[in-house]
């Protein structure tokens, strides 16, 4: 293809260090953190600056070349793994944190800057950033897959954090798609659209993002019960109630016994709820009273609150890595995560299907979930040798996905689509495929943008 | 033109009082509540079934004429006048609830329904719509503007609460934005697109809407200062501290003699906050507590909360009616409001500028705000037939935009675009209006779907 002429296009405003052609850098940008099958880009390139991204996407207008943002890599759906080739675009260089704006509870950053980055910066103002993936991904990424975690049921998605993006489209216009201002109603929401579009519809060179305050009192606790299932109709119920619970996470036994050997914790190998209330001291007090009433009308057998900062964070360390316990206790094998999400009423039996379906699979693996959005997943560890193995786990992962969408649920509540959903977007979407295609071509006309991905 | 013909398509799947071309009913489909000069459909139809709506759209794309959705003809800049003639596609036929599903918090209606039949219809099940225009709006008007009020400080505006929309696009085809999870990330994001677009990407026929249980307690209060711009600080102060107010609403004196002579309430005629808090009883006491001392600090003069519902509800009724009130006041006058949002930390500025401008000017106005989001109005009636009163009140309007323009702000917060605000778009959003045209070109290439308006 014409990669030495863009490469030489492309050091008329890059430094050397900035373009790479490199084996290794190549292959590092060829896979994620899934059992996705790697490929390599031509060229990766380091921009630092919006106007740099602009020059690199007219340059692959002219030579309709793929152009594959990337932030951190940690998806797990096949998103950065260059299939048609093309230029990776690393977002890594552009990791500055441009303005913290605490009386607007706003800040702006660029799309290189780590969650944790972020929550380290903000920490001194008695701020935090919520979303919180179990990987330590970009702004960038996390706005591109539209990602999520623990504490969505209290501060929703990532979408609902982002006022504002500056975006470079295939043609190398630069774009905001907001403003600062806490709502508007004119144009066409085009942050809603770009959040979650997996670098298909343009380049995001700069975040601005909704903070919140450090609540005045956070206590997180631990619910251990006899069945998941009965464990999951708690929740509901917690939630009818009307409790503003903070997070509520489920945790089965196999996946217990992976935190405990991982994270050197001793919780006990049963179904078990994680939770957090937030609030000022008074309320805090009657949320916890309240909810631990219905905890233990469903028979919740052992329970545990913690308000001390060490014990609350080893709890969440613990949760927070459980992906990472799986693949270590599993050498040689690959993480898949099935990821749907479900309407409330339909949530424990969707899991309880899951946890049945798993046992029949006789696959490794284990349920957790975010089950106070109804999202969950089963975290399977795969030998990509193992041609059986690897038919029966996506064999599972199609048996959860169609159940999911039979009731009105998604086949993915925050990892996104990459290449690992996509054969389920017609079922799921029907006529609006088509729409989002249109919507696609008129952005993108060449197809330069993420190909084949998404949509 | 074509309209005989189309009629008597039409009346091949329409009954003969689903097709009007009467000139009292064209006249009533001809103008909303502001000083927007009138103009007429063509024919006026009243579909009962999403799958009618399909039929009718099919035809204009086929004649390539304009159809413009119709609510409650509510809206505040010109949304609905039929500027180039067309169809008028009145939806009021359409106002079933179709769905309550209290274990998930959600309900399903038709988009003639309107905020008050379907808060009537939830109330017995303990729960509530959040989104309260002044107007009694239909929900699918609303959908269409991103409406909000007093409420989106705590729930958020419209967009927040669309799970999934059923829209006929140009062509006829019928698709769904979303889904019934609380979150996805698959696909584009449809609903987030479809929600403030005012027609012109499509007709909704259906809404699935987030709804919320009862607060347990909920208090309301007047606080009254001497000066706006340190009741506006106070507000700050208060969003600051992390209280998470559920109202607050900013009057000014000349709004409130309105409401006063309205509501028959007598309140003191200085700048007031109207505020609301929600919660469990011990959180709600000290949220207040902490905000009296608050409010306190910025040297508030008088406070007074009260907890039982009817003087809780006199008082936000007589918030809602202030647009009416002032409308009351001026017979043969015309409203405009202005209705731009700035970031909380520009707002006691943008205020007070608004409010010198005011004075200048010598209109005849009051302003409001729905202070908590930066979001405010200035209420202004004019006489249609005073030439120079509508040129200040329009220099005026362009004051406004261009000052929230300059820091970060948008032109309009919660009504939206329709005629009134298209002179803004370039200027607000640059090169995304060119984006946004080739979303709706890609979308509805024919341009019959609201023509001319938004972008
Ligand atoms: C152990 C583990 C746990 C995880 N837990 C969660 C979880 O709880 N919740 C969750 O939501 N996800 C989770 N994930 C998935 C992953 O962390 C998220 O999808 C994350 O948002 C990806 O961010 P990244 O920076 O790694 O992006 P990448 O993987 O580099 O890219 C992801 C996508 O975004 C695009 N992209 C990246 N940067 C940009 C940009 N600047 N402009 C435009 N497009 C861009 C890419 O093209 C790609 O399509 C987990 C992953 C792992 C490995
Ligand atoms: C006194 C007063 C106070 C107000 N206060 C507020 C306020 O506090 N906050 C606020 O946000 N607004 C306010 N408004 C403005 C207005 O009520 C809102 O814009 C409302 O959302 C309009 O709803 P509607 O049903 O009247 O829609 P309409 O006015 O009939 O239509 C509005 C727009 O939506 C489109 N539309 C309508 N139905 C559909 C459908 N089914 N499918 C596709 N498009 C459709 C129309 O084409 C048009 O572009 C106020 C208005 C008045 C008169």
């Amino acid at each position: 293809m014409h990669y030495e002429q863009i490469k030489v296009e492309l050091l008329a405003f890059l430094t050397p260090e900035q373009v790479s052609d490199n084996d290794i850098i190549r292959a590092q940008h060829g896979q994620d953190e899934s059992y996705h099958v790697p490929a390599l880009p031509d060229l990766v390139v380091f921009p630092r600056s919006t106007q740099e991204v602009s020059d690199i996407l007219k340059i692959a207008n002219t030579y309709e070349v793929p152009v594959i943002p990337f932030g951190r890599g940690s998806s797990l759906e096949g998103h950065i793994i260059p299939y048609n080739g093309g230029i990776s675009i690393d977002f890594n260089e552009m990791n500055a944190i441009l303005a913290i704006e605490p009386e607007n509870l706003l800040v702006k950053v660029q799309p290189g800057v780590t969650r944790s980055q972020l929550n380290q910066a903000l920490k001194k103002h008695g701020l935090f950033f919520s979303v919180d993936p179990g990987a330590d991904a970009s702004l960038g990424g996390m706005a591109a897959t539209n990602a999520s975690g623990t504490t969505a049921v209290r501060y929703g998605v990532m979408r609902d954090q982002v006022r504002d993006l500056e975006v470079v489209l295939a043609n190398g216009d630069i774009i905001h798609t907001g403003n600062s201002a806490a709502k508007s109603s004119s144009g066409l929401h085009l942050n809603g659209l770009f959040v979650g579009s997996e670098g298909i519809l343009g380049c995001i060179t700069e975040l601005t993002l909704r903070v919140y305050g450090i609540p005045e009192h956070e206590v997180a606790g631990r619910a251990v019960f006899s069945s998941t299932n009965i464990a999951v109709q708690a929740v509901t119920a917690i939630k009818h109630a009307g409790i503003p619970i903070g997070r509520v996470e489920l945790v089965d036994p196999a996946s217990i016994r992976m935190v405990n050997q991982y994270s050197e914790t001793d919780y006990p190998e049963q179904p078990t709820l994680f939770l957090e209330f937030h609030g000022n001291e008074a309320g805090l007090q009657q949320d916890i009273e309240f909810a631990t009433e219905i905890l233990q009308d469903f028979g919740c057998s052992h329970i545990q609150f913690e308000s001390d900062t060490a014990a609350r964070n080893q709890l969440w360390n613990a949760r927070h890595n459980l992906a990472y316990a799986f693949i270590h206790a599993n050498p040689g094998k690959k993480l898949m995560s099935t990821d749907v999400c479900v309407p409330i009423n339909e949530l424990a039996n969707a899991i309880e299907f899951a946890r049945k379906e798993l046992e029949v699979s006789g696959l490794i693996g284990g349920l957790t979930g975010h089950v106070g959005d109804g999202n969950f997943h089963a975290l399977i560890m795969i030998d990509l040798n193992h041609a059986d193995e690897v038919t029966r786990a996506k064999q599972y992962n199609k048996k959860i996905v169609e159940y999911a969408l039979s009731i009105g649920g998604t086949c993915t509540g925050e990892h996104g689509v990459g290449v690992g959903k996509m054969e389920y977007q017609q079922q799921e979407h029907g006529n609006a495929l088509a729409a989002m295609k249109a919507i696609k071509h008129a952005l993108d006309p060449k197809n330069i943008l993420n190909p084949y991905k998404l949509i």
